[in-house]
């Protein structure tokens, strides 16, 4: 049977600050990915979220981040290929500690923001986060946009990797996504949204901006869940995805 | 055959800026504190200092801390019971990916500067430490100063614990710490402090500032490694120990 | 004419999260009391504020707190008063610069959090922060709770004082206010709070918790700005005072 | 007369941090750039920085940098205009307070580390900086490197601008410094660097590495406090300036 992973940011509150609907996305998707301290989260956060995750079923994963908390994350850092492999590993036990506080086991890892970008397009830091991931356990599950130097380091590595795609994002003729910036980056259209996914995990292509039919391998769909709109989306594309067949796992099931 | 361990903090360095002499009191203690980037350390440093422990064959603890780096964790915040824990919690996790990753097995948690003293006499912010700690992994062992509250609570969670004493710091009757600022506070004289260390851990007893002599655990001895001084220090401690008979181990061989 | 200033905390935003309902309160009140970065608040959410308050036409004062982002300068940090008055100075400048890249003068200070509650206590934290205030300009007003250690310091040190009072809490027979988790501490009827607010700001005095009537120096009022429900209040308040003919002005020009 | 600044980095030591020579050098040189909590230093630092200045008769200047205190403000972060002045805008306040609290004129500002490389090269941000600074004071003089985007923007924007050099680096045919990584950027002669300098100041022009003779502004010399070594160096070139006739003046002295 055709199966697919939801994953979601989760846990970016800090102290006095709330961000994101945690709760209402929690019931939608199948793996969570909670920010380690570094570009959002709190300790007490974080093992809020482990406990919220596991009362919903839903598989944990670290999302560790440059640490730049102003910025969010969002902003490319120079940092050595040390250094990021080192905070990859320490952002990593953090909410490891959570995980067995709460007798969950952690499922994967996927960077997040600027982090996520980088790794993605270079080699050295991609290679950095895969070791830096396979040194603290070689049973996590690297999760990385589909078709990226991130996925090519973490099976280099010896990871089993979950390839993401993005409901609403328009794909270029190499796979890589649509830059923002450019006019049709984004799919604005939910029906459409939707039916692009459905066609990325059953058959393993999407229409790209040029016209062209490419291949995408589709193990696990970004979601968001930072306003009520997102939420509804959700919900939506996991009651199609079901509708249609497609049966959301977390993604160490996806990928076995 | 009688045994004590001898502990150092280590890993205080932070990015550009350079604390302890690490590499130089390796060679004479027996189990390290290494820093987890609230009060001192950052993911580099951590990484290097398990390295170096593990080449020195010396065993490697957790020295969790409040988030004040501007005040290195010497300064009392009034945090809630369940955000200690979460921060005990996220540092342990962030120190043991570096174990991890370095085959080198996490053996102790000792709290940091100020988080040592209130959790010494404060029975809510001990329980919130030890349970912290037990919940990640009951196998952790918890140091803290002998005769304190900090291992009061360890033992009734069901911890194991290390009791320390101080080579350099004067004990009032009731085997607590004499206050810095007090008259007599501090043993300067080497072979003074080395001899009352020989005392309590082999007879288990200590002349009191008032010249009682009080019952004392030392399973662990507490040693410093910010000076060139301190240094010579640890190599005289440890080879008058050895003249003396009794040997140097890690603590979870001394607690057997 | 009887005049009285509404004051407000503001610009507790950070990076990308959002806290409080700065332009919706903006309208309601004559004084800004604008996070300077160590609690809340970031370099261009301050340069925004400064803006906002300039176009409402609401003073601007500094509102330093302790360097706790996490805990939002909520908790008792033992500083010593050196670092205290470094600290206060410091916030002070950031903000000033913003006031001087927008031809605003800055008009007050009002310490935040822990430090307004621990220097209304403490006599030598409240000198601190009088003599930093002092030192960075003698122009500055320290706004502080009526009858507070804060205001005795900042007549001592030569300052310009403003003495806050709270619509929504109840006084103690000696001036201060009752303890939160005291019964009848909070005043929840809008009406009554209302009504001894025009009390205190008219007549100069107030019922305590005790049903003796005391005396109580209203300069200027503390509002919230964090919910619809604090807006709505701030709008009623200023109608009712207004109505009263209590006339609201910046507390520069109250305490003239 | 023949005039030029000497400055150098100061008040980089950070809580319980000590870093650079600070009491050492200051009788060597007549401008100090002082960190301002971003990459290094604190609240308390700063204060105890500007006294030691003023007490040694050095001129102040503020030495903003990214928030990155781990990278020590070195690493590359990707802000936006908008934040980089606002950012470049509190520290100069910040700084600003603890210099109208000794009744010091703030005299300069240089950006510091990757701020200072970047905003040397990109007219944006060096428009973002120049702009900011403006706003705060016209009167600041910017301090940059020679023949930079940063000196191009200040005189833009109507600073009074002055121009740097370095007497330990090889420059290019276009006047920038030849990158570290490249044989013979660094000029390891002591005696070599110095004659360099005396050329640059009194004649106006260096051997680039090209062997060609290239036109250089000397305002300022940026030494160096961090080692024993360079308050040596600093100790050398003073003497030498002074003994061939060149003056040692604060730079706003020299670009009157």
């Amino acid at each position: 049977m055709c199966k697919v992973d939801l994953n979601c940011d989760m846990g970016e509150s800090f102290g006095n600050y709330v961000c994101g609907q945690d709760s209402e996305v929690i019931p939608y998707i199948s793996s969570a990915n909670v920010a380690c301290g570094f570009h959002a989260s709190d300790p007490s956060v974080m093992s809020d979220t482990v406990k919220l995750a596991k009362a919903g079923g839903v598989a944990v994963g670290a999302h560790p981040g440059y640490p730049d908390l102003v910025g969010f994350g969002r902003r490319n850092m120079k940092v050595s290929a040390k250094d990021l492999k080192a905070m990859v590993q320490y952002q990593i036990g953090a909410l490891n500690a959570f995980c067995a506080a709460n007798h969950v086991k952690l499922q994967h890892v996927k960077p997040h923001g600027a982090m996520y970008n980088m790794a993605g397009k270079d080699e050295a830091l991609a290679a950095a986060i895969a070791e830096g991931i396979y040194e603290v356990s070689p049973d996590l599950i690297l999760l990385g946009l589909s078709g990226s130097e991130l996925i090519t380091a973490g099976e280099k590595t010896g990871l089993r990797c979950a390839r993401e795609v993005f409901a609403d994002r328009a794909y270029e003729d190499d796979g890589s996504l649509v830059t923002r910036t450019k006019p049709g980056a984004m799919i604005t259209d939910e029906d459409e949204a939707i039916a692009r996914v459905v066609s990325m995990v059953r058959d393993g292509h999407v229409t790209a901006i040029t016209g062209r039919e490419i291949e995408v391998q589709a193990d696990s769909i970004c979601l968001h869940g930072d306003s009520p709109k997102a939420v509804a989306f959700a919900k939506k594309i996991r009651e199609t995805l079901t509708a249609e067949g497609i049966e959301i796992r977390p993604m160490w099931e996806v990928i076995l």
